[in-house]
């Protein structure tokens, strides 16, 4: 007899898992149904920022696959079709319009809610978000509309991966940015001193950045249309306001059909990404619930990485096949022109919520030999545990080559190393990729130095 | 009492052991001597190509540190001295011209011997090592004397990293460059299918590669100057050769004093870089033998970071503070133009020999989001071992932005993880460094979806 899994959702962890259940299970013994409230599945939302900016040149190359191609795998998508309810008894979702489907199996994707502070005027025309296709495509459009010669202005709010990364877009279409931070830095998940590396560097592109500032009001002109912020500290103008303030679990539908939220406000999963008083129902991505490799403790980092395995866990387990979620360091990566921003694991803030006592080192070197032509300067912090010097945590801030190191440091946190280990490690050496001692080991020693004195 | 510290041989293994010596005993402590034949100390040969290309200006920019630099610290380094003999009973270092050093402790870092086969005519002028910086100055001086309209051609023997790096050295000065090979491929520690890869890009760069061919002479003209090579399928003209053939150790010093040789042909040492029978004598470097972190055997592996890193141990002992050697996995990368190539543990003629059964897996993915400019091709080759997944070596071959991902790989491998555990990873993304799934961490899975199934 045929089963029927449906996916609420059709982005990173939606996808997935259809995708991983099909490889599993044939269309004979398992119908897959998406049900998506866009009119679109499997896009890129990080590709966005790059869209607005130029560098993607078209909107589909945003998109992984159509609903046309899941089609040809078997699995059914039902785009702008928006779910408004599920009926755990009854094992049905209601979606808008009155269509009821009934599931066998159930997977909730509904993904993250960029956070939307009660500023008033946040919902003027002129303010957009950056979390669906027709949000870039809205400030594409904004964009075009403005005077070649008149005043360009773009003013970011926020200043997380999306923030910077949209500044540097609006930057690169000939705006002049301002930035507003209600944080003393960008960046929140870099400690104090990265945090400022960051800051100097958005300064000496250009960019003004207002700092340790909460926003009071948007303004709007007399259309209705933002032209402006009010913080406590000041007024500035502009000519179209993004949101970049971060992003929270949409956890509504799930929440008002009786599934339960774990502390972290995300929908409570065990390691299979089942919903533990609901084993026939999984949540897998921004809008579920995690646990962190590091403290053992449970997390809610939205990053699409995370969204693909834990999607691909649900669609396993959907499948037949046993499979945990791993865990998550939260490593993620990003740049601001030249500027290169890594991290992974815990910064000293969330190693003292865990309770760690920590010792932290910071290294300055270059990300290649010091004498070959392009070599750039790249810091590494390390936040270690004092006494066994187990690494718990990396950053990394430099120029061109920089970023990517930090997947050297997440494998050995992921692999429960410490600085010691890390320190005696091979890694590779060339003039155009480093220095004899790769700055990840610089790092390391400066720890186990101390470690061993 | 003061005691001495001869060191002999003032390159990456010699300086580092003597530098961190110093860091652990005064000068009143301890004495430190270094004897080097050559006129410089602490360079970079790794940089040669890069000056001869003109991409590093200045050969001085490739000294890291001078013998004033080095007096300053209260290291001694006498330079134009050749040790020609140690008198292991006494304790003394010969040097040419018959000083002699006394010492209390010795670290012998001879360093390594280019690869030179009994080929008639190969130390005729024109035939260049890459070796010393001499090396390098002869190599420029020589391409500046070819008429800037007339033939240009260089020729390289062999097809390793000096090999490659030298040949695009070559090109970059305008010459026309020919790759003679005596194995089938380059990169002798990549598997074939990654040789391959390398091999089709040097054509595609406008090299000629001669390969599988053995070298029987190399020829001179009237003046009696190198100007083209015989192999046993055909003659190449050319106006310079340069030898790209590998390295072995240089042990003549050591082993003509009595210390004793390990079956790899290096100087024997345990994993303090201490001779057995000789605990006040020290080998660390190219001559030095080591051992290989996965087989656990004797290794010879010559390369500026291991001479590095046994130095450094040489040193803490010497110096008071016990150390150990965590062993190699040969990681190195290298560059032609826009390829780029990495390496770590074991390729399979490697597991082979070691007696692993082994399984091999090649995943081609894109350096950045496939939709990002830029975004090339990469090619990742795991090696696991059967049955268990435990990774035992790695290979990437691709465009800008593959080589240093070998470094991630070389840190799973160094912590013993399988590929099953490198798969669930949390690996950063955004769409300028990679697609949401790394690469290394799409080959993990390769394996370790075939593992399960």
């Amino acid at each position: 007899m045929t089963e029927r899994l449906v996916v609420v959702g059709g982005d990173a962890a939606g996808m997935s898992a259809a995708a991983q259940a099909r490889r599993l299970r044939t269309a004979a013994e398992l119908e897959i149904v998406v049900l998506e409230q866009s009119d679109v599945v499997s896009y890129s939302a990080c590709g966005i920022p790059y869209w607005v900016a130029g560098q993607v040149g078209d909107r589909d190359d945003l998109i992984a696959r159509t609903p046309a191609q899941f089609a040809a795998a078997d699995i059914t998508v039902h785009i702008g079709t928006r779910a408004e309810a599920i009926d755990l008894d009854a094992g049905e979702v209601h979606a808008r319009g009155g269509a009821r489907f009934g599931y066998d199996r159930l997977v909730v994707a509904t993904g993250g809610r960029p956070s939307r502070p009660p500023i008033p005027g946040l919902d003027a025309p002129g303010v957009f978000g950056v979390h669906r296709l027709d949000d870039g495509a809205a400030i594409r459009a904004a964009i075009d509309r403005l005077p070649a010669d008149g005043p360009r202005r773009g003013l970011v709010l926020g200043g997380g991966y999306i923030g910077l990364e949209m500044a540097e877009a609006l930057q690169d279409r000939g705006l002049e940015v301002t930035v507003v931070l209600a944080d003393p830095l960008p960046m929140a998940l870099l400690d104090t001193d990265m945090g400022e590396r960051v800051c100097a560097a958005l300064g000496a592109m250009g960019m003004t950045v207002h700092a340790d500032q909460a926003v009071r009001e948007v303004l709007v002109d007399a259309d209705g249309r933002a032209c402006g912020v009010r913080t406590d500290v000041g007024t500035y103008e502009t000519d179209l306001i993004v949101l970049g303030l971060g992003m929270g679990p949409e956890v509504s539908l799930a929440a008002e059909s009786g599934l339960a939220i774990g502390p972290t406000g995300a929908v409570d999963v065990d390691r299979s990404q089942r919903c533990r008083d609901h084993p026939e129902v999984f949540a897998a991505g921004d809008c579920a619930q995690t646990f962190h490799r590091v403290t053992g403790e449970v997390a809610h980092v939205a990053l699409g990485t995370h969204a693909n395995k834990q999607g691909r866990v649900a669609g396993s387990v959907i499948g037949g096949r046993p499979a945990r979620f791993a865990g998550v360091l939260g490593t993620a990566v990003t740049r601001v022109r030249e500027l290169e921003i890594g991290r992974t694991g815990l910064c000293t803030t969330q190693a003292e919520e865990a309770g760690f006592a920590y010792r932290t080192d910071v290294i300055e070197a270059t990300t290649r030999a010091g004498y070959f032509p392009g070599a750039e300067e790249i810091a590494v912090k390390l936040v270690t545990e004092a006494g066994s010097g187990q690494l718990l945590g990396a950053q990394v801030v430099g120029g061109p080559g920089s970023a990517k190191r930090i997947d050297v440091l997440a494998t050995a946190i992921w692999a429960g190393m410490t600085a010691e280990e890390m320190a005696g490690s091979d890694l590779s050496y060339a003039p155009p990729f480093s220095p004899t001692y790769d700055p990840v080991v610089v790092a390391a020693r400066a720890v186990s130095r101390i470690e061993q004195g």
